[in-house]
């Protein structure tokens, strides 16, 4: 086998086989096949695109191109939940307390931010003490004791996939549907969980922009869970405008900590009971995802998910008496480092276009433009208002959090451009847009 | 500048700036754009093409990527021939003798074969002493002294496409049209001539297989030639059969200097003289390419061609002793190491594939498979018919020369499949296709 013969093949709109994409993988993960080659065959792919067969022979050749964990130790359906990435997402902190509260095993691999979407690893960290540095035994052995453990992703987990996204982040081969379901399914197949449920993102701050793409690349993943023997549920939602009130590090924390007491803005509490109780649902604890919604609502207004989340934080060496404080993690932020954006006209708010309120993050310094970019975990956005709400020219929209005035006169120049308005009274979109059980 | 930026601009099929593709080819000479991005970029032109200002860009910015030949000190018009690459294909050595001849300043560098086709040099070398190793001033100083000389192309000639052919070469994007238009032309333009003669083959052997390709390729190349301010004229000839009744490189030789000496199969000598009269036109000395036919004829049949063939052989190291010997150049090869292909069926040879034949040249030791191969200089196939022949079953089709049994028996497996026979008499298609004199 030649890899020239195969990218030719690709390039000519033949099916490549399981034995040649492993072919592939395999080399290309050993050196033997240089990038160069790579670079050319994820372009063919990008034109030619890759039937069903061999998006699956692709995930399962990465997937089993590195480290897999091994989670058969901890009794029960172990459920991994994934975000396609998005703007104010702190899901992630708030769905794996209230579901280990009622006895769901999280054993939850996480990443960083890039770009304009941030990371749950950088948001944890952001607590003081808070590490995600755990080995596999620690990291097993703290979901058998409280059920909840997140570590940081295993450098060789699904190693073709890390190599193959560093080079696609370069040769402009990122935005390919077969590449991007392929690159998610074989992280989420090599880190063990039996059931996956995918939160895909849609909208303007989202990798899928249209509701047409997200749909295809949800049904491909949960087609591609089932084919790896994994029950995987998609719910796809919007990602038009940021999730919640915050953008940022310890700003989402702190949304998070509201939520898990019961507080928390309103379209974060319903994604999360959604997102929660499909994962209750795939993990076997409720028949109906209605009832994991109900027995969620207990755990976040009885404060046994916040418990959970003080229990967790602690077990992974945070400090909780900052979060337990009067006033809590908020005392952290100082208000020097603070500017406010003002409404530029009167009317409705018709449009904060999630891509841009992420970029205007990232240039306060809450971001990382490529991965060796040090975070300023305080740094970030407070939306005091969502698409829909009235405004009076002038009225305060946002709060933006910085580490000096410079980063802060960036970010508002950029938050700027997130705006439009209207002036008579907008339709919102539904939060929840679809959701993908079965493979089509 | 970003290299990324530009491969997605290509990929979105949008047009490069000329200030863009020189970018390109000057970082990538100097190794600061990676492999890596050029292959995926060379992928994106291969699905998306170039306009005809980009490839007039790309040619510019390689000719210019490294050495450019100096021809202003030889007095008159210089004209460089060219051929796009085919089987038995041994023009040039009677083309540059027989326009020297009369006159015109042949300062020719050419290439080496690869793959199923044959090169110039690799001809050349095959009598003893010859060399293709001149420095500048030594092919200046010969061109001036008997008119021609003929050297291998230096290194860093158009440097950029070198490096940018080698890559093609492994990743699957050589069969591009912008690609190869602008690899030829850029060659030719930093060789320096003042006017360009294109054979472009068309065929089963050649790069472009239908009439529509090559004469797409053509015009792109013609057009691109009067861009850079030079006379160039593609001549369309057959490739679906070998040209002559030899494919080797001694073989070649020899059937070169019978074509010198006014005798030569038929399609040759009327190829080499629609080439001739279209050079002798383009440098200025004929003012009608069919004035030049008729002077072409003369040295041909008067001798001239064939002494200042000697006279280059000589000049160039060659024992020209070996060629006017009784027997002449023949008696280098040995009989013991042939074998005869037979007719398998009665009739008429209905088809002699160009590019099965050349494999089979390649498999007899005559060709590379790589750069770095051997080549065998008396390896080769004597043709004794062609298409349109009339044949009995058992008649001798070919002979095949090798430099021992498992050779020749490998040849004679291969250019089996080269044969279709018909029942009924077949019709030949016409050598000369199309002449474009003119953009279109």
């Amino acid at each position: 086998m030649r890899m020239v013969d195969l990218i030719e093949k690709k390039r000519n709109d033949h099916s490549l086989s399981e034995s040649e994409i492993r072919y592939i993988i395999e080399h290309y993960v050993k050196k033997e096949i240089p990038d160069y080659q790579m670079s050319a065959f994820l372009m063919a792919v990008y034109f030619r695109g890759m039937s069903k067969e061999e998006i699956f022979f692709l995930t399962k050749a990465m997937a089993e191109s590195g480290e897999q964990m091994d989670l058969s130790s901890i009794p029960g359906i172990k459920v991994d939940k994934h975000s396609t990435g998005g703007v104010g997402d702190k899901t992630t902190l708030i769905l794996g307390p209230m579901t280990a509260a009622l006895g769901l095993p999280v054993a939850k691999m996480s990443g960083r931010g890039l770009g304009h979407t941030g990371g749950t690893i950088d948001k944890l960290e952001s607590i003081p003490g808070f590490s995600t540095r755990l080995s596999p035994e620690v990291f097993l052995d703290h979901v058998k004791k409280i059920q909840i453990a997140l570590a940081g992703q295993s450098a060789t987990l699904a190693l073709a996939d890390k190599m193959i996204y560093a080079l696609r982040d370069v040769t402009a081969t990122v935005d390919s549907m077969p590449l991007i379901a392929s690159s998610i399914m074989s992280k989420k197949i090599a880190s063990g969980a039996d059931a996956i449920v995918l939160d895909v993102k849609v909208g303007s701050g989202a990798f899928m922009q249209t509701m047409e793409s997200a749909r295809e690349l949800a049904e491909e993943m949960v087609e591609l869970g089932h084919q790896a023997g994994r029950t995987t549920i998609a719910v796809l939602s919007d990602m038009n405008q940021p999730l919640g009130m915050t953008v940022g590090n310890l700003l989402e924390v702190i949304e998070a900590v509201e939520t898990l007491q019961g507080r928390g803005p309103r379209d974060l509490r319903e994604l999360c009971l959604e997102l929660g109780a499909w994962m209750l649902y795939a993990g076997g604890l409720v028949m109906e995802p209605e009832d994991g919604k109900e027995k969620l609502r207990e755990v976040l207004d009885n404060g046994a998910a916040y418990k959970k989340f003080l229990e967790f934080v602690a077990m992974q060496g945070g400090d909780t008496s900052l979060i337990e404080q009067e006033g809590g993690l908020k005392e952290l932020l100082c208000p020097e480092m603070c500017q406010t954006f003002y409404a530029e006209e009167s009317g409705y708010i018709r449009k904060m276009d999630a891509f841009e309120i992420g970029k205007a993050s990232l240039a306060l310094g809450a971001g990382r433009e490529t991965k060796e970019s040090p975070i300023d975990p305080l740094a970030g956005i407070r939306l005091l208002k969502k698409v829909g709400d009235p405004v009076e020219k002038g009225e305060a929209l946002a709060i933006l959090y910085a580490r000096d005035e410079a980063h802060c006169l960036e970010g508002i120049s950029r938050i700027r451009q997130a705006y439009a308005y209207s002036p008579a009274p907008v339709e919102t979109e539904p939060l929840i847009k679809k959701i993908i059980t079965i493979p089509s």
